[in-house]
C-alpha cells in the first residue's frame, strides 16, 4: 500500500454560509422547504438576500465542514472543492486552511462566483438552506488529485455533488483510485430531496460497492427506501453497504454492518441553538475514529460529541478544539 | 423645530468584523495590544489574516453597532459611514438596512476597499481589534446629509473618526447643523489609545459644547484626564459635559450631570463570551431611552441590558430583538 498522508479526504460543494435568524412564517411566505437544502438561482438568491435579516458569514459546505471537524479532532484532513477567485473564495480558503486542512483546489478565474448558502435558523434551532451553487458547477475530474486520494486512508463525498453537472464523474474516478490503493470510500446521502433527485444512482453506488461506508439521517434512509418504517429502512440499508450509519437527532445513532448493530445515545446538550453542521460534524467524529482504529461504538460516540458541540453554537464548524473536547470526555 | 424623522443618527467608521478565537500568547507574539483598537495598514492586515484561525464575518463598526442597537429597541435610527462598492460593502449595507437603519451614504467607486477589523477573542472574552480603515479614510463633509441631521433628535459619533483625515470636519459641520435645529450632539471617546492621539481635541469638543453628551468607559475617562483615580476623573468629566456616562464593566455604570449622579448596576449575565460591541450597545440602549423620554436611570438600565445581551454571544450586534428583551425585563 502507498504511504499514508491523510486520514480523511473529503470532496464537496465549497460554500460560504450566510446565516440569519427568522420566524417560521418567513419560510412559508418565501416558499422555503423547512429543514431542507433548497437550490436557488442567482435571481432568487438576490431576492432572498434582500428579504433576509442581519446575517453573519461563516465558511460552510457539508463535506468541507466534515474535513474541518476531522482536523479539529487532530486528524490529518484534505479537501477538494471549487471556489472562485473572489472575496468569498478567499474567506473559504482561509478558514479551511486555518484549521489545518490541506486544500489546494485551483480557484475558478472566471464567473460564476463562489457558492453561498443563505441559511435561515428558526426559533426551534432548525436550519433551512438556500444554496446558490456558483463556482461549484465547474468541479470535474481535473480537480481530483490522484496522489491525495491514493495517500488518504478514506475518501468521503457528499450526495449533494450529484447536483452540479460533472462532479459525479470526478467521484467515480476518485473511487477507482481509492480502491486501487486499498482505501475506503464513503458518502453521505445529504438530504431527503437530494435522494429524491438521485435515488437510483445512489443505490447503484452502494450496491456496486463504489462506496463502502454510507451516512444518512433517519429521514434520508426512509426516503432512500421510500418507506415510513425505520426498521425496514435500516435492514435494507444494512444489506446495501459495508458500514451504514444512521443519525436520529435526540434519539442518537445506529451503526449497522452485515452482522452487527451498534446503538449509541445522543450526547447531552444544554441548549439547541442552530442545527447547521450537525450531520457533517457527526461524520467528522465517526471518520476520525474509524481512521484512527477506534471500534464502531467509539466512532459513533465521537460523532455524537462533535454534533452536540456544533448545534450549541451559530454556524457549521465548532469554534473550539474537538480534540480538547474529546479528551475532556475521556473518549 | 423641524419635524422629527429619526431618534438617533450615528456617524462612524463602517467596518466588517472578522472574528476568531485565540489564546493570549498569540497577541503577545503578534504585538497586538490587548483590549485595544490597533490600526493596521494593508500589509499588516494581510499578515494577521494569514496568521488568524478560522473566522466568522459580521458587520461591525462602533457607531454602526449603536445605530443597529437603537433600531433593535424599536427606535428610528440613521447612519452615515463610508463603504466601498465591493463584497464587504454589500454585506455591511445589507445588515444595517436589514435591521431597519436608514443608510444611504454613497459607496466609494474606487479603491481602497471596505474597512475590516480582525478581532481576536481570548478565553476571557476580551476582544483585541486590528482595524484596516480602507474606504473610511474618504469620509468627509460631503457625506453629511443636512436634512437627516436636522430631523434627528440626537446625533452621535465615535472618537475613532479622528483617525481618518477629513471626518473631523464633517463632524464639526454636523454639530453646527444639529445645534442650529435645537438637536443634541453626542460622542463616545472610543478607546484609551485613541484618546492619547487626540486628547486636546476631544477636551475642546467637550468644553466648547460642540458635544453635549459623552460616553466613556473607566479606562477612557482616566486616560482623558491622565489620572489613575476614578473619582477625580469623574468630577472632571462632570464639569466638561452636559451629561457624562461612564461604563465600568461588571461594576455597572455612572451617569453624571452638573448636579446629579446616577449609579446603575450591571445587568446580570450567565456567561461572558465576547465583549465586542459592549460599549456600542450600552450607548444604543442609553440613547434609545434618552430620545424616548426615559429618565437617566432608565437610560442606563437599557444600556446595561443591551450590553449584557451582546457580550453573551459572538459578534457586535445582538441576534435577537432588544425590544422583546426590554419588554421581558419590564423596562
Amino acid at each position: 500500500m502507498t504511504e499514508t498522508r491523510f486520514d480523511v479526504l473529503t470532496i464537496g460543494n465549497a460554500i460560504v454560509d450566510i446565516i440569519a435568524s427568522t420566524e417560521d412564517d418567513f419560510l412559508v411566505r418565501e416558499n422555503i422547504i423547512k429543514g431542507a437544502m433548497n437550490l436557488v438561482d442567482d435571481e432568487r438568491a438576490e431576492h432572498l438576500y434582500a428579504a433576509m435579516g442581519p446575517a453573519i458569514e461563516a465558511s460552510g459546505g457539508s463535506a468541507s465542514n466534515t474535513a474541518a471537524g476531522v482536523a479539529s479532532f487532530g486528524g490529518k484532513a484534505a479537501y477538494f472543492g471549487k471556489v472562485a477567485d473572489d472575496h468569498l473564495g478567499g474567506i473559504f480558503r482561509h478558514d479551511i486552511r486555518a484549521v489545518g486542512v490541506h486544500f489546494e483546489s485551483k480557484p475558478l478565474k472566471a464567473p460564476p462566483p463562489t457558492a453561498r448558502s443563505m441559511i435561515f435558523v428558526t426559533p426551534d434551532g432548525e436550519r433551512s438552506m438556500n444554496t446558490y451553487l456558483g463556482a461549484c458547477v465547474e468541479l470535474d475530474s481535473s480537480d481530483i488529485e490522484e496522489e491525495i486520494v491514493a495517500t488518504s486512508k478514506l475518501t468521503y463525498f457528499e450526495g449533494y455533488l450529484w447536483d452540479p453537472p460533472r462532479a459525479k464523474e470526478a467521484i467515480r474516478m476518485a473511487a477507482e483510485i481509492a480502491h486501487k490503493h486499498g482505501r475506503r470510500y464513503s458518502m453521505t446521502l445529504s438530504d431527503p430531496f437530494c435522494i429524491d433527485r438521485y435515488r437510483e444512482e445512489f443505490l447503484d453506488l452502494m450496491r456496486s460497492r463504489t462506496v463502502d461506508i454510507v451516512f444518512a439521517n433517519e429521514s434520508e434512509v426512509k426516503s432512500l427506501y421510500q418507506t415510513a418504517d425505520f426498521n425496514s429502512a435500516l435492514e435494507a440499508f444494512r444489506a446495501d453497504c459495508e458500514i451504514g450509519i444512521v443519525t436520529r437527532s435526540e434519539l442518537g445513532s445506529v451503526v449497522v454492518t452485515a452482522d452487527e448493530t451498534h446503538t449509541v445515545e445522543a450526547h447531552p446538550i444544554e441548549k439547541l441553538v442552530d442545527t447547521t453542521g450537525a450531520g457533517d460534524l457527526y461524520a467528522a467524529g465517526f471518520l476520525f475514529g474509524l481512521t484512527n482504529d477506534r471500534d464502531l461504538t467509539d466512532c459513533a460516540k465521537l460523532g455524537s460529541l462533535a454534533a452536540a458541540i456544533v448545534i450549541q453554537q451559530v454556524g457549521p464548524r465548532p469554534s473550539g478544539s474537538l480534540k480538547t473536547a474529546m479528551q475532556q470526555e475521556g473518549l
